[in-house]
């Protein structure tokens, strides 16, 4: 069973309540709050050995990390992030000055993001260095951008490049908090996720909840300096289709509105690219290559696997 | 340095920040949302070996646990708890298994208390088991109840029985929510704590944020049953003013609002007793003897150590 397989036995089980606004399997859910904006609130957990390896990272990355991937995903709702709570499992041997360390980045980047630090859990045990955030945040414009909400005919459009964030991206990249609200504000963005799993499969969770399909032009996807220096076996391409956590936007909007985007570029100020990749289809999920074939593609990315091969 | 000193080096660090009503260092954090009632939030991690050994534990009462200790951070500050957020680390093999049974405990004690889990992040690793839980909640009456506001001549009143909650209470209390919001809404509860670190260590949390001293009465102090079961060389006096985890309610009131607590009883339909515990006082932490000898105590409870040694 993966973790998606997971989340959706949970979906299936989770009552209903009339104050959830938006539930599990978002990049952050909704809660109604008594007669002001809804709670937009999200959580990650960052474990040694498997999201980061300790003996090769600056823990003040790891700490900025953890908090990071929380912004990004408030700004895949085009929230703006206002609170966090952060809870540590620190190693016995060397905890203090880890614990201080990890703070230093995570305040440093709450900060940036004028998010306030307002409380935690700390601990230290026998185990591996495991660090949890909790972001709450708020809606902006007209409300939370879902994942849903693609429709065929809808460019697939996205922020940034892709591939290769092994190489150092996956510890320094922007959250598009301020992006998406921008983007928000300009245009109608019917449906958006963070690529954190990876762009295809980030894809395909849109389509998935958007019920629909998707067509991606080979020629239009950005690659990534990184992604070409990746040396695995794999082309650029598929570095920049499957590898995790650029933690870029990928989002819908109407052919009208995205070719006004692109046109216009409205983050060109913050260094940031907007590009097209395609376009939401009824069904089916497809690459054309630059050859003109058009051919299936699986929506391959990290998903972590409990009891390894039981799925 | 201790998870104290760790929390103390922390809240020197934070900036202030225009929402945070409530910040580090109470049970949970308050943050003012747009319009509405402010926005209550706290986080815990339970960690395998160090707060529950997982080949003795059946797995629902773990995830009821992790739930549980959040809304029992909310009870303290009189709240209501509205959702909550789960991450979990589970161990590879048998994660499966073992993340459903969690959840079966987590989801029955979230529709007990009407708090819907709204989200989560679901990883596995070669490490131990970790659970962190995250809750929001929304004050009652006249607001949230913090740690500070107890002044001297004010009684020291709880909630239930005290030590030996290794026997079975830490895994099966009853986080008492229901309980913190009637006594607010009858009384003026002026300070207020969840007994976790233990009665003598929380009483002296209280002190430290109210700035008073307290005397506590050995015969009044409510010993539970199991305190006396307990059988560690420590008297069952000692194990009710220093085991943790009894997630009853320590709080102040005046005199005369603590008398008629005592004399009308009003959670007795839950089963539950408000006792006098002693009063606060200008300084000192000390315990009247049963034969009349006053004599300072220990803050002693369960507390985290970093660098085993070094604080």
């Amino acid at each position: 069973m993966s973790e998606f397989e997971y989340i959706n036995w949970v979906r299936q089980r989770i009552p209903a309540h009339s104050r959830v606004l938006i539930g599990p399997g978002d990049d952050a859910a909704s809660v109604e709050w008594s007669s002001g904006k809804p709670c937009l609130i999200t959580t990650d957990m960052l474990l040694q050995g498997s999201c980061f390896l300790l003996e090769q990272t600056d823990p003040r990355l790891i700490g900025r990390k953890a908090l990071a991937v929380n912004l990004s995903d408030i700004a895949a709702m085009a929230g703006r992030p206002v609170a966090a709570v952060v809870s540590v499992a620190l190693p016995r041997v060397g905890g203090r000055k880890l614990a201080e360390q990890l703070y230093e980045g995570l305040s440093r980047i709450a900060g940036e993001f004028d998010t306030a630090i307002v409380g935690g859990d700390t601990n230290s045990w026998d185990g591996p260095l495991a660090i949890n955030v909790t972001v709450i945040g708020e809606p902006t414009g007209s409300g939370p951008v879902r994942r849903s909400g693609a429709e065929p005919g809808d460019w697939i459009l996205a922020t940034g490049e892709f591939g290769g964030s092994i190489l150092g991206k996956h510890l320094t990249f922007t959250p598009r908090v301020r992006e998406a609200q921008r983007l928000h504000s300009l245009v109608r963005i019917k449906a958006m996720i963070d690529v954190s799993d990876g762009l295809s499969a980030d894809l395909h969770h849109l389509c998935e909840e958007s019920g629909c399909g998707a067509i991606l032009e080979e020629s239009m996807i950005p690659i990534s300096e990184a992604a070409r220096q990746m040396r695995e076996g794999k082309s650029a391409l598929e570095h920049a289709l499957s590898d995790g956590e650029d933690f870029e936007l990928l989002f819908a909007a109407s052919p009208s509105e995205g070719r006004w985007l692109l046109r216009d570029q409205p983050l060109a100020e913050w260094g940031v690219s907007v590009h097209r990749l395609g376009e939401f289809v009824p069904e089916g999920f497809r690459l054309r290559t630059s050859d003109g074939v058009v051919r299936d593609i699986e929506p391959r990315g990290y998903v972590h696997e409990f009891d390894g091969g039981s799925s």
